[in-house]
């Protein structure tokens, strides 16, 4: 059983969204929350550097024989599709039974659905044992939801599924059926580089295990990387100074540096 | 069925040669070509920034379930011997099928075949499947042609295999049995950072996705990547702002660049 | 069968200690050990970059099928326990059984032993087969011998099993049962990157590679890499520009600097 969603807090100005993703970006860095992290191994790397310059704690094993151990002590759960063996949706299985179990949140990033068949077929059957949150792009929401990413369709489906959705791209969306906000930040860099997506889906993991309401966790993660992104842009020469400067960012934004470039849409 | 290499071109001189290379170069940013990876898992992150950086797309799952869908969708494959266990063999197995079927070029690295003998066996047997190009290094060609890295054997092999072959050096060798250049880009750093052959070959991968004639996309993608390696070198303090300097210089690498710094010989 | 440790040095000052730091780090540097290594896949690309950094050779073959042969060409071996599947666990008893039959001197990073009972059990089971050297943090070194992180404590487990212990913390301690010696080098900014406790084990694992004095070798490494985290720590601004800065540091590092910078303790 998944927790009940906290005391449903409404916003009624961008104002008071950018101080309550502040104070989620606050309560990671004091309380350094594990994420146990399901991904691919092209985005591993980036996405425990990404977690750890936020200020949490991540772990990747996929065994099955330990898995169940390392979720059991964890404060989140992201499972990205990636590479999907045998061994590896044991593992998940077993990952995501022990957060239910546990009532840890859990995020699903169903990456490239849009391109296997047999990927969808799997990414609808974890989405039936109720992740807290889930990342995608529009061409995977698409995929899963036969629907564009158009903000209302994005709304009637996380109401259907009571999921908290991210939907990133040139402008994010984040909705949970009864709220929904725009973004406006990021920087088209962010697509040249491997892993971003991935990345801030593993964010989103870290914000959850600090607060309760998963749209506020999602909305938080995705605004903070939109910002990091812009703050990396400024300096990067390129792709690779990118990779390198959006670490950087994570690691020193502060509730200043959101209150002054985050652009938020709340919508009624 | 490989598709029939285009016509023959003939270069007569570097400048037309370097002409080609931009041409190859331009069509990879415009028409961001879907490139499958099979590579080890240490140059995945890499490799895959390296094609994005580039303005390639790529995509890396290695699950049997699913990579036939993935390459059907793609424009070319890269094989990287990598780690060979038996899910990856079965993957590979199906991938080159599905491009062989599908008309789709293919490049092999044998990576390493000099260090183990069933990694030898293993990337003849792939070689009679008939890839389309192949990179690797003058250890790793002696162990699969019993010859040297002189121009003339890679010539002969090449002809007798009817495959474009670069052969990554001090001095780079390209040549399809009929045509040959010879590159003097490059930088010792290339070989103090991981898996910079391996993202070579995956630049070669997006190079023949976009250019027929398998040698000049060869040619191509070892000529920007060489140059780009003295660019980075420019700048580069140690290794680590070199992997990151030549991600910055693969985005930004133009016409310009090439016909400033390439230094070709075209052989008769 | 090990080699037997060769005849006991003792250092009478930090001076004399670092000296023969530097030794190990130039024969590094000139003979270019090949390390295999088993690590996660996490950590595999700044694994590899660290090893290239430092002027040593790295693989990192996972198969059954021909990491014997890869091992018996290799100077040292590194086992980090990282995520262990059946294929894995097969890998590294070929491993372990080629190195020990071979004379090769072989590390253990038992990685997050705090994390998962089974990985604990495991890294019992091969400390059994008497590694040379072992590198942890203080939380897998209770697990593993029931003690604090105390210097006495870590004399009489290294003393036990004849064994180098490498524990890396605020202050790194190196002891092997007869000698021992406190380091106060390194970085905070070193626990905010991913793998560079893998990543050192490694480093230890070259220095093994051309020093047979295991105590003087893990030594060595932690030295160098301490160092490297300060040099890199004083232009970074962040974790994304650390991680680069290390790599960098690492290969531009020489005894000038390491006399300079090293804060060593020997303990009589």
């Amino acid at each position: 059983m998944q927790e009940p969603i906290a005391p449903l807090r409404q916003f009624t100005s961008p104002a008071e969204f950018v101080s309550a993703v502040a104070a989620v970006l606050e309560r990671v860095r004091t309380k350094a929350p594990r994420v146990h992290c399901i991904t691919n191994s092209v985005a591993e790397n980036f996405t425990a550097n990404v977690l750890l310059a936020l200020g949490a704690v991540p772990s990747m094993t996929l065994s099955p024989v330990e898995i169940g151990a390392f979720v059991a002590r964890a404060d989140a759960l992201l499972v990205n599709l990636g590479t999907f063996g045998r061994e590896r949706r044991e593992a998940t299985s077993i990952a995501v039974d022990t957060a239910n179990q546990g009532g840890l949140p859990w995020i699903l990033d169903p990456v490239f659905v849009d391109r296997a068949p047999p990927r969808a077929t799997y990414a609808q059957d974890l989405l039936f044992l109720r992740p807290t949150a889930m990342r995608l792009n529009a061409a995977e929401f698409a995929t899963l939801a036969g629907a564009g990413d158009q903000l209302a369709d994005l709304r009637a489906y996380a109401r259907e599924r009571d999921i908290a959705i991210g939907l990133s791209g040139a402008r994010d969306l984040i909705a949970d059926g009864r709220r929904a906000v725009t973004l406006a930040n990021g920087d088209a860099m962010m697509a040249r580089i491997t892993a971003m997506g991935c990345a801030a889906s593993a964010m989103v993991g870290a914000c959850l295990a600090v607060e309760k309401d998963a749209f506020v966790a999602t909305a938080a993660a995705l605004t903070i990387v939109g910002v990091a992104g812009e703050m990396a842009a400024e300096t990067a020469r390129g792709p690779g100074s990118f990779a390198v400067a959006i670490l950087d960012a994570l690691y020193s934004i502060d509730s200043d540096t959101l209150a002054a470039r985050a652009r938020v849409t709340v919508t009624e």
